[in-house]
C-alpha cells in the first residue's frame, strides 16, 4: 500500500512539474508577445491555456482518488493537499499569462507595452519566466534553496511594480489613458503571477520542513541568509 | 463514526458562513470607505483582515484533520475538498477588499473615487456586497437558487467593468494618470471579487448536483431559465 501511495505520489509530482513547465512556456510566450506585439504569439497562449487548465482538473482527480483509495494521514496527507493548493496557484499563473496575451491583442497593431516602460516592462517580463522556471525545478528537485532565488526575483518584480507607478504619476509622464490604462493592469498582472510562485515555494517548503503554520518565518529566516 | 462526520462538516459549514459573513461585512465596508474618502473606515478593513485569514487557516486545519480521523470516500470526501477550495477564495476576497480600502488610504485626504465614475463605482460596491451576503446565505442554506442571483450581479459588474475602461478610454476622460491608475485598479478588484464569488457559488451547485465536472454547464442552463 505504501508503495503504491509513493507511486501516486511521483505522478502527482510529475504532473505538477508538466504543468509549471507549460507555464513558464505560457508567460515566456505571452511577455515576448506584449513586448514585439506578436500577436500570432499571443494568440497561442490564450488557445493553450485550456491544456493548463485540464491538466490542472486531472491532476486533481488524481489526488482526489488518491485521498478516496489510499487515505493517507499525517505528513502523506499534507502531500495531497498542497498538491490541490499547487494545482490551483498553477493554474492561476496560467490565466495570469493569458490575460498578459489579452493585452497585447486588445492593443494590436498598436504597442501594448507603453512607452517609456519599455526596458521596465522587458525585465519584469524576464524575471517571471525566471520564477516560473525556477518554480518548476523546484517542483522536481524539492531543492528548498531555489525558493530563496524566487523570493529574490519576487522582491524585485516588487519593486518594478512600484517604479511603474511612480513613472505615470510623475509629471514627466506623456502617456495618454491607454497606456495608463495597460501599464496598470500589465504591471499587476506580473506581481501577481510572482505571488502565486512564491505562494507555491511556500507549500514547497512547509512539505520539506513539516512544519505548516510556521513557513511564513522559515521563510523570513531564509531571507536573512 | 458518520453521525460524528455529519457533526464535523455541520462545523466546516458553519465556520464557511462565518467566513463569509466577515467578508460581507469587509467589502461593505471597503466599498463604503472608497466612496466617501472614509480612512477611518479603511483602516478597519486592512487591520480585520488578519482575522479573516486566521480563520481560513483553522478552516483548513479542520479540514486536514477530518480527512485525517475521518477518512470520507465519495461525495463526503468531495465535500471536505470543496470547502478547502472554498476558504481559499473567502480568503482572496477578503484580500480584495483590503486592497481597496487601501486604495482610499492611499489617496486621502484626496477622492479615491475618480470623478465622473463615481455613481459607477457605487453601483459595483453594492453589487459586490450583494454579492457577498448572497454567498453567505447561499453557504448557509444551500438553496441553489441563490447561484442564478450571484451570477446575475456578476454579469453587471462586468458590464460596469467594461464601462469603466470605456470612459477611461473615450475623449472626454479628463482624469489625471492618477485617477487612471486608481479606475483601472478598483474595476478589476470589484469585477475579481465577483469572480471568486462565482466560482464558491459553482462549488456548492457541484455540491448540490453531485456533478464535478459538469459544473460550467449547469450553470449555464440555470443562466438559461
Amino acid at each position: 500500500m505504501r508503495e503504491v501511495f509513493h507511486q501516486s505520489l511521483e505522478d502527482v509530482q510529475g504532473r505538477l512539474v508538466e504543468i509549471a513547465e507549460l507555464v513558464t512556456v505560457a508567460i515566456d510566450k505571452a511577455t515576448r508577445s506584449f513586448s514585439t506585439s506578436d500577436v500570432a504569439l499571443a494568440e497561442e497562449v490564450i488557445e493553450n491555456d485550456q491544456i493548463i487548465d485540464d491538466k490542472a482538473i486531472e491532476l486533481d482527480e488524481l489526488a482526489i482518488q488518491i485521498l478516496a483509495r489510499q487515505q493517507p494521514v499525517a505528513r502523506d496527507l499534507r502531500i495531497v493537499v498542497a498538491a490541490l493548493r499547487v494545482s490551483a496557484s498553477l493554474e492561476r499563473m496560467g490565466d495570469i499569462a493569458e490575460h498578459i496575451a489579452q493585452l497585447t491583442r486588445m492593443r494590436f497593431p498598436e504597442r501594448a507595452i507603453p512607452r517609456g516602460l519599455k526596458n521596465t516592462f522587458i525585465k519584469m517580463g524576464e524575471l517571471d519566466v525566471e520564477v516560473a522556471r525556477t518554480l518548476a525545478e523546484l517542483l522536481r528537485t524539492e531543492d528548498v534553496s531555489l525558493v530563496e532565488r524566487i523570493r529574490t526575483a519576487e522582491d524585485k518584480l516588487d519593486d518594478l511594480h512600484i517604479s511603474v507607478f511612480e513613472k505615470v504619476l510623475s509629471e514627466n509622464w506623456q502617456g495618454e489613458a491607454a497606456a495608463t490604462v495597460d501599464a496598470t493592469l500589465a504591471s499587476r498582472y506580473h506581481e501577481r503571477f510572482a505571488d502565486h510562485a512564491e505562494s507555491v515555494a511556500k507549500k514547497v517548503l512547509y512539505l520539506a520542513t513539516g512544519d505548516w503554520t510556521a513557513d511564513t518565518e522559515t521563510l523570513e529566516t531564509l531571507r536573512l541568509q
